[in-house]
């Protein structure tokens, strides 16, 4: 990056690193404690600010209202506002929403992305992406029950989805289902489909109770229910049997966000724990930071944040430049990479907090919860494991099946 | 153990068994979506079942209505129930009312056996014990700001405490505070006393909410303020100084109980690990058993579970022949060596069950959740590790402090 | 084990102990400077002794001259020779020729008792098993390309073995040759034969070099072929196809021998680990032992160590009343685990010791080069995983492939 | 880098290889069964070859017939060497010798770099570095007690030092010794003399058998004796009272060197790993990379030598713009990083060759042995990380000593 351009993102993060730490860590306990419900008013007022300053959707091009980032640049943004459970709701860059809106950018119709992506892009409206079902392993994308009938210009959807994370609250899911089953190849047989959620028929049967929390709102997981839900075949997103392929395309930006968004986790945990450990004492004049087993976990932790900041970022310039294929091994790496340093981080510093450590009066119980997923969600790290051994081994010869 | 009481354990074990998997398995699902609260009459009956089964109390002498177990049959008791969240406390046998009764038993004079023990042994109030304070490191036991000083006859009780399990409800607590602090050791401070929780002066700030969890009733962990608590000082138990030793006579068996339970939470995780790799397909035909890496973490759980009972086991036959001093040792080796491999086969269990195991539809995000702090509780694996080492670095010549 | 045995035990063990520390602590530095080959008459000498003291071959009956020790008894003899390399050679129960002792004790004609077992007893010969073929993975046992052909009253046996220990000096080789090769079961094709090591066409390659040893004598492993080796046919140990159940039979035992040894190498790294904690100033007045890491590798280290005992002396234990059949799971659970304990417990001692940990001025490298193989022979870690999951998933109804 | 340097560069490092490849490789077979020392003839000539070629020194500065690389190009150069034992060697960029070079082209005389850098350049002498004395833990380097006092013009130096890397054939020595010894700080005391290996009491009492080989020439530590060794005061390195000092500037880049050389042990580990994945048998038809625990090492073993690359090179940048002290952190940081990498890596390599793996036959036995010193030489990680933690405390007001 030439000088000037780079210049530009060190003042870019660092005023969003100034509203994360003043704007949203002092909300933090409020949201540990009482949820995300009782924080919408006032995220509100403070989302409307971001875009005043012209901080908004800064991975969206600014036709869309956004700052145009590189993934590269965006990386980097997304470590900074990982740092708070709030960040990316804030900057109206949060999971699913930058998905779905990075589907529609590149494949959505002048229509959709005019009754669609328009809002999502302001923040007026959520959505959400309804691909998981409880009945498949979520780790065989192909292999889907949820099927769309042709039917006059209609398609008739049915299926059970859950997973389908902020469906509470959101205007339009997009949904994968079969639509072509006697498509030869697996991965061709399903489709996008763009549903509003006040379709008669979709049904939001539970926020699913994930680790002790329903959630609700934005900050929640549903399971759902397709029931002959009746939408125009104009909501087909790109083309039939294309489903699986766009799944794949948004997945990969996807794990740089949610790595990058890891290590702001990390970064977080880590200042939490050196802080813990530089003014607790154990008795009086004994700082827990003169434990050498505490000295060696900041080390380690440090070690492995700036291994996993280097090799994202790598497979971000590699995705900017050579697109997403080409970085799939590289994306795969980083996916079960990042979730276990991420975990082993949380771990450490929570061990390091003692009994505070597990109360909710710290984020780090929240992020220990609700990250245990990271290495199930977009794919365990059994599966891309195997990817990136099964890409391995064809230089060797070995055509290995997963 | 002669063959005849071994049977006459086995046919125990097997019965409580029975009840646990029986009653308690369909509880569960309330519990980890509703919580304790709404449980409580429907666990009063079954209470009242377990005592009319002749099963009460396994932990406690016949005089006291219990079954007059040794620890090295109690903890096999405890294996069992530690199988469902709710099965101690069916048998009347859970924390911290089992280390209060036990106090109670061995030091408590007989006034207080009458007014606190007897109601405890029947199940009909609950109690807590009020050590640990957020001011100082819970790693430190003899670190105590709160004070009991004397006036006339009476204590009166300045404190702060948290993590006093069980608070909300109880009928009484024990409080560590210290008496006499001038006395030259440290651990000859602080005494133990008896608390009715309706004196005034006792003050619930809070459930603390850990791991999302602000719990309710038994299940709840209390922040706690003593201000200028008056009680008489017949209230106090053993005597004034003894307050440290008692504490750790109080946790040696303690720490049986809660590794043994967690051994208990092994097995049934390991169960549902097993089941689910046994019937969850990736495809069609293909089940999650078939992968290796699944097949290798059933292995190694089953080795670390069966190692983990064989040092507990011992670690409680050598409590009853030789006295928890004698095993001080071998107690801190098992709680941190359990506590790790809890955590290992948790999560791998949760592993094991994908986007499932995350949610509360099953008890493993309970226990990974709430047994995070095993590895904290009760003395974290730091301190047991030196402890460990301390003992045997002795052995050659050297006295390390800790 | 009642009280007077038991006592028996213990004063055996102590003798041992006495013996192992006294003779041949300080023969160690010549075989690790100079190898073995230098030390083999002192090595005859104190063998004499050891017969003359009533102390030989623990693991054989007395009609063969030996103590006739249960499995249980006889491991913890094993663990005790454990502590020196030169330990078991010096008791006359060393692998291969204790195994090959049980196998003609058990299938041996009397004519193959007289011949081979005998002098074998008195420690007058040596011997070595050859199975492993370079071509073939040791890890599937029964592939293998080495023949045994009928030509009148003999056979006529090729093949080519690697990793036939101890063959350099051996009077005898039993060796795995395909004698059935249209068996239906894979495990019935092979044969267990007697291979005089003088008869023409047996023939040492070399002793393959070993994490930097080639070895010498009794210390060594070859790879040898058998070209036309002609022996006759009575020769056969057992029955025709009979091999790999032999093979199997020969196995569970030397597990538990295996298993034990590599504790008594723990003990004996664990001890030099505190020593050395103990003694070594990091700088003047500050030791090595006041180092937190260096404590709690002394505690997890003592706490897999006690882990490993308990569960190989329950294995033993099984194998004694219910036959190696019935222990197989436990046998492959204590394989992988107490393996890598071994590797674990040498890993830390040799961190413990700095720069002197690598050299030859103490056992650990020797240990650290050579026990590297324990998670490899008899079978490596991943296949004892495998099977112990097979056995637990067949109670959930699945039968895994390994 | 700018284009065409880095074009440059790649052109270098695939010309290296090709002679890594095709010249190494082939001699290492017997390398590994017969020593250092039947190579030497051949390896002169080839050295002859390399200068020839241009290749020769790529450390050094074209006025000493070096290739003049930065740090930052050289660690890639170290990493194409390292993957075979015999390529720094080969380069004459081999440790110790390239620590030496460094120090006499920064800090000696015109004379000192005439006698003694001029010829090492040249690579017609070689030389050793004597630091570290078996009385004191070498992790505190500024323990020593090697003296060295003033008479008339020369130094009287006595002492006893081992792990003296190559001294075995070399023409001088570089001693550590105390000079000052009532400097106040401890770093102050000891300077850095040159002492040629002929000067009277000079004496080599051994290499030291480590990891079951004594080595010769080039490839030996050895234990070392100081008597009374007289030498010009004209010897002396920089100034009195700077040993230390000058040892930390000789330890920075020799840190990045060892672990790119670790980078490249790792990668032909690797590359041995897949390979015998992909083609070793379990069964017929059935190949070692269908396994999915070795899939996942392959993976795991990936990310992690991506992870140790990006990181050594980002250190190597940091120290070629910044400096060495600058970079203290992350040299520290890759320091115990990439020795763990390398253990783990070798590990695994050698798990998936089997028995195979343990013999030297392959080069994964030598450097399984030879580099778990990795984790121990130019200070070990308990060392490293401590002193990482240090520095990161500090950034919160603590100041732990180590």
């Amino acid at each position: 990056m030439a000088g000037e351009e780079d210049e530009r993102l060190q003042t870019l993060l660092a005023e969003i690193r100034t509203v994360v730490e003043e704007e949203l860590y002092p909300l933090e306990s409020r949201f540990l404690q009482e949820g995300f419900g009782v924080l919408l008013p006032i995220l509100a007022e403070k989302r409307a600010e971001i875009k005043a300053r012209g901080l908004w959707a800064p991975h969206l091009p600014p036709e869309y209202g956004g700052l145009g980032l590189t993934l590269y640049e965006f990386a980097q943004v997304s470590e900074v506002l990982g740092r708070s459970p709030l960040g990316h709701y804030l900057f109206n860059c949060q999971a699913p929403d930058i998905g779905n809106s990075e589907l529609l950018l590149s494949h959505g119709t002048e229509a959709q992305r005019d009754r669609y992506l328009m809002p999502l892009a302001r923040g007026e409206i959520r959505s959400c992406f309804a691909m998981t079902e409880p009945e498949h392993a979520g780790s065989n994308p192909v292999w889907l029950s949820c099927t769309a009938r042709h039917e006059g210009e209609d398609y008739l959807i049915s299926g059970h989805k859950w997973f389908t994370s902020s469906a509470d609250g959101a205007a339009f899911a997009i949904v994968m289902a079969v639509t072509t089953p006697d498509a030869s190849a697996p991965h061709k047989r399903a489709s996008q489909i763009i549903v509003p959620t006040d379709t008669p028929g979709f049904r939001i049967e539970r926020n699913i109770s994930i680790m002790g929390d329903v959630g609700e709102d934005y900050v929640s997981h549903a399971e759902v229910y397709f029931e002959e839900c009746r939408v125009p075949r104009a909501n087909l997103l790109g083309h039939e049997g294309e489903g699986f392929a766009l799944a794949q395309e948004r997945l990969g930006p996807g794990r740089i966000h949610h790595c990058m968004r890891w290590i702001g986790i990390c970064e977080r945990a880590f200042d939490l724990m050196c802080r813990r450990a530089a003014t607790r004492e154990l008795s009086p004049g004994t700082l827990l930071a003169s434990k050498q087993v505490v000295q060696h976990w900041i080390a380690e932790s440090r070690a492995e944040i700036n291994a996993s900041r280097l090799m994202v970022l790598e497979a971000a310039r590699k995705m900017d430049s050579e697109g997403s294929y080409a970085a799939r091994v590289e994306i795969s790496i980083i996916k079960f990479f990042v979730a276990n340093v991420l975990h082993r981080v949380l771990d450490r510093a929570i061990q390091v907090h003692g009994a505070l450590g597990i109360t909710d009066d710290t984020p780090l119980s929240f992020w220990y919860r609700h990250e245990r997923g990271a290495r199930i969600y977009d794919g365990p790290d059994e599966v891309h494991k195997s990817v990136v051994a099964r890409h391995i081994l064809k230089g060797y010869g070995v055509d290995i099946s997963l």
